[in-house]
């Protein structure tokens, strides 16, 4: 095979994936659904979800709009003073380009996944009323549309930016454009599905005792925008952009050592992702939940058998092509840690485990113990997950470093994109979590009875335990991709300044003052722009919380239920909406501003210090916040399940404590973060020539 | 001046400190105190805090023979196989000497801490009787007792072993027993003292309604033993333990460039570190309260004037003996940003600022809100200490880097003894705290009235609020050190390397895949310690809370507090002590074994990565934690001064559920955190050799 061979590959693929979910798509709306109850309350939903998407999608174009501008002028090269002024303009030009394609692919994913997945829920809740298999596969089939949607456009994008530039910095400008739109996104969408979800909590299941999606509850529409917003546009935009990112960081080493040496790494990555791609569509078509099985088995046993199929091809496709075997190892191993990160992590959330019980436990002596012993055992879980991505960076490394020079750090970057090569079946089984947990909330609205929201609780809670191993996944890679573009950093460093006829980067030596100057500063980073977020969130939810009172004190009829009354569910969205605009450009405009500040200030070192100083406390914070917000969760089912003196217990209402704290924690801070350790990798490497020639130091 | 002479300057100041520790003594012991309930309670207290510290004392003895027995075989360099055996066998055996006198000294300072504390506690109850100033002045006063001891004798053991030696690997090891006694010690009290206050609080506080102090509650007098444990003498070895090794790292490089360039820097660093001491004692015997000043004004009063004698002293030495002016730039620079961290970690703990006024408005919606915006603002609040930390260790650097080689990483070193200089006050400050928390203890169990608790409430706050300021400086502290621990263990590496004619360390590059693992699993560590403390908490305290059950449920009359009827409050005290021993063991080992792993499988490169990482996320989860423990305590005790709602509103039980949650936080995992990275950072450098010659990779 050759590289343009590949290219054309991964396109045929891409295609493949979104004609697959195009299928899907026609499938799920092939299915009855007939209720009129669910049919208006799912209307409330889509339109809920569409007006907070574009005023969304308003500002994101906004701040685009400036962020092209600024590229055009400033980079990769500022375009004044310089000897070869077209060159450099037609280079700026084409990065602008890149950065906006990146910002349409990645809102478009979003898009497509909202608009499918606010179709799927009422069908997923219909489909309940024949049995829990037909309304798995509703569910998952609608998480699927979002996978396929989003890694195709990945890689297509990434695919044809390459073909026509040939140029693997433009990849990173593309890369960027989908990662400044995901910051804002799963910043925004957290916010936002987190303030409706904490109100509508605090109100009606702590104050007034009424169940989780009660109709009654001015908050409970706002509460399911919230999940498509924030859990499927949100997340899918997330991992667009660590896929993206992944497959930029290997290309601009591969392309580096192919032009060194001769060989065909670039072309290796593409062949390797395009499989990726293939498995998840393998993986994705032949799931369905067996008669005996239960929901998580047939969502984990669905990742497993991808993986598998992907272990094969890539063997296959090393033969055939006459790859290094190493790098086949690196891609597998890469892999499996991810595998196992999922799996540990699912340890600490789930209910079987002593994590979960203990907390329950704790719960019996009140909040504040429910909060000490889920604080502890979130710290404790960072570490399985470090060791592995530690561990993983360093075997890499080493299996790579005798192919030759450039090798050792393309080994990480390959080790990155073998973990997220099946990302989509990974975002399948993630945006099959709200589809469920939203059908859950039309079955009990619609009222469909007792039995239908039994299995829809099954469905729901089988998300909840499949998105812990899928969040530890998305951490992993995002932890090892952001090393490969610190990588990638490098090389764009030295290019520039082999041009400029200065001193090479040999490295980042922890002991010059610049590089722990960063570090100190970039480990900060992750912390406060959690901060803002949550703060955001508190901000909200007091404003919500408010607004449902009112509405409780004034709305006669409403209180108890009475036939004909409804809540203004609008005015909720109206404050979720508003809120997290505010807060998101606050909190995304700090991480992005303050990397800038210290390029300029600190110059090449300070930022490579401050890169290592981010992925660290990034990771470690995002793995704690993530883990301890599902354990605090799966402890509340688990009370609620009958265990500690179950509903309406001491132990009960200490857990729904702890639930509303992990709220933010898992499904606003904690994934946002992902986002920000990519997207300040990201700018380091798109500002590297500005960061070489004009710091203060 | 010269270096001997400059020793012998150190010794007689730190026996004029204990000269004066004596004499406050002897005036605490001849103030008034006759009442004879107050007696028995305070003699109870008096003997559980005996009790553990016996107990606690005599596993350390066993942890510390072991360690000895190890010291003397393997280090410095392991006894076999060398061609100069009885030199090996005699630094060995200096070695562990070393070790010994430093646990032994440290050990020395909290057992006189303590045994001062618990006869001020009662003094400083009666005194309250007769107005504030002399009930201040007996808590100051027996405060400073202990900051004199911990100061005199850790100047007084580096000053000792350096004339006796001359060899500044010695005062590692010194060192090095001195923080593995803290490391313990601070683990150990911060256990016990959080598992009887949360125990205490839960069940009387929460559940019953019963006052803070209530002597019916059989966990109260165990609360006030922890504050001695925990708080006096757990922080006292602490700060030893920063005071000890920021001399030992500063000595260390001292001597390597006055070594190589006839230079007096190790002098220098004597004179400094006495002038502090020197200062810090003018600054007690001159602190008094003034007729209109509140006791705050009176302890931050004391911290400026001898931050302003130490910067007038050093200047005249500077001009007097000739010193380099950038060394006392540098000093000086370390002193102020020690100062401006305090500053601003107050800013977010003290009840006039919006931080605590934000949480405690978002009380009234829950404690979950509580819990997340003071997650929030913690995470905020490490913005400006980490910046501050980064800023004085770089221009410390840029500052001393002109002097000559070696004088850049020795800046950072100076810096963070001049951070420390005013330790002795710092100390004094901050021990005053758990006297006069006792003092109103025994003011409420001894029934002395509604104006004196009020008197001492007023003396408590105060105590709450300068150790914000206390604890912001001891991280930053620390921080400095363990930057400048890192400096020294390279160099102890480098003398190795030349001996043993190995390839010199040249800087530790992030992007070496050792480096990078080890920064990784460093920064996972300080997480884990922290929940394995916390865990230790949680257990302890369910266990304790059921004792506390089974008194009120068995004992006839203990709940109605019928007369003569007492709770067992030896039985809280056993089940505290037996908790705190167990797990402290369990949690130190771990973060002594995992660094010793780390360094034999991958090498010198691999801690040097690991420090790194431990640093940083050691300052960032310790400032996190400290500063929100500090946050929710102030916006409990603001709701409890009569807003939103006062004591008993729901915004008053959602305040003490945050504060619940803090007290672990702030008392024994945030301030344990500062332990274990100097423990790590001294293992280290005691183990260069071993980790350059036997490791795996």
């Amino acid at each position: 095979m050759n590289l343009t061979l590949a290219i054309v590959f991964s396109i045929i693929i891409s295609l493949g994936a979104f004609a697959l979910a195009g299928w899907l798509y026609q499938w799920i709306k092939s299915q009855e659904s007939n209720n009129p109850k669910i049919k208006t309350i799912s209307d409330l939903i889509k339109s809920g979800a569409n007006t907070f998407l574009r005023k969304e999608y308003i500002i994101l174009a906004k701040f685009a709009f400036v962020a092209a501008i600024l590229i055009l002028l400033f980079l990769p090269k500022p375009i004044w003073n310089q000897p070869d002024f077209s060159t450099v303009l037609s280079n700026n030009i084409a990065m602008m380009f890149a950065y906006i394609f990146g910002t349409v692919f990645s809102g478009m994913a979003g898009k497509i996944g909202i608009f499918v997945a606010t179709i799927a829920n009422k069908k997923t809740a219909e489909a309940a009323t024949r049995g829990i298999g037909p309304s798995f596969l509703n569910g998952f089939r609608g998480g699927a549309v979002m996978g396929m949607a989003v890694v195709g456009s990945s890689l297509l994008g990434v695919a044809l930016f390459f073909w026509i530039t040939k140029n693997p910095t433009m990849l990173l400008g593309f890369s960027f454009g989908a990662s400044s739109l995901a910051l804002f996104a799963k910043a925004g969408g957290g916010i936002f599905t987190k303030t409706a979800d904490i109100s509508a909590d605090l109100v009606g299941k702590v104050e007034l005792g009424i169940p989780e999606d009660d109709p009654r509850n001015p908050a409970v529409i706002a509460d399911n925008v919230g999940d498509n917003v924030g859990d499927v546009a949100g997340m899918g935009a997330d991992l667009f952009d660590s896929h993206v990112a992944s497959l930029a960081a290997a290309i601009v080493m591969a392309t580096s050592i192919d032009s060194a040496m001769g060989s065909n790494n670039v072309e290796l990555v593409f062949v390797f992702a395009a499989l990726g791609l293939l498995s998840s569509i393998f993986g994705v078509v032949f799931a369905k939940m067996g008669k005996k099985e239960n929901p998580t088995t047939a969502l984990n046993l669905s990742t497993y058998i991808t993986t598998g199929i992907f272990a094969v091809l890539t063997a296959l496709a090393t033969i055939i092509f006459n790859y290094e075997w190493r790098l086949y190892l690196v891609t597998v191993i890469g892999l499996f840690v991810g595998v196992i990160i999922g799996i540990t992590t699912d340890y600490f959330t789930n209910d079987t485990k002593k994590p979960v019980r203990q907390v329950a436990k704790a719960s019996e002596s009140g909040p504040a113990l429910t909060i000490i012993s889920g604080t502890s055992y979130g710290f404790l879980s960072v570490l399985p997950a470090m060791v592995g991505i530690a561990v993983s960076a360093f075997v890499a490394f080493k299996i790579a470093e005798p192919l030759g020079e450039g090798y050792a750090l393309f080994g990480i970057s390959i080790a990155a994109v073998g973990m997220l090569s099946i990302v989509g079946m990974i975002i399948s089984n993630d945006a099959y979590g709200p589809i469920v947990d939203n059908a859950r909330g039309l079955a009990e609205m619609g009222g469909l009875g007792e039995d239908v929201i039994r299995i829809t609780d099954q469905l729901d809670s089988a998300g909840n335990t499949v998105k812990a191993v899928t969040k530890g996944f998305a951490i992993g890679a995002a932890g090892l991709t952001v090393i490969s573009l610190l990588a990638a950093f490098v090389s764009e460093v030295n290019d520039a300044a082999i041009e400029l006829s200065l001193p090479l980067i040999e490295g980042f030596d922890i002991l010059h003052p610049s590089v722990f100057f960063g570090l100190l500063i970039g480990a900060a980073v992750p912390a406060v722009f959690s901060s803002l977020l949550m703060l955001g969130v508190t901000k909200n939810a007091e404003r919500m919380v408010a607004e449902i009172h009112r509405q409780f004190d004034e709305i006669p009829g409403l209180k108890e239920g009475k036939e004909g009354v409804f809540p203004e569910s609008d005015k909720c969205i109206v404050i979720a909406t508003e809120g997290a605009l505010h807060e998101l450009i606050f909190a995304g405009t700090f991480a992005i501003v303050i990397t800038i500040i210290v390029g300029f200030v600190g110059g090449v070192y300070a930022i490579g210090g401050y890169l290592a100083g981010n992925i660290v406390s990034g990771v470690l914070l995002a793995l704690y916040m993530s883990n301890s917000g599902g354990l605090w969760d799966n402890s509340k089912k688990y009370i609620e399940a009958g265990n500690h003196g179950g509903k309406g217990s001491e132990a009960h209402k200490a857990a729904v404590v702890g639930d509303t704290v992990g709220d933010p924690f898992k499904d606003t801070a904690g994934p946002s973060i992902n986002t920000q350790i990519t997207v300040v990798s990201l700018i380091a490497s798109l500002f590297a020539i500005l960061f070489l020639t004009s710091s203060l130091f």
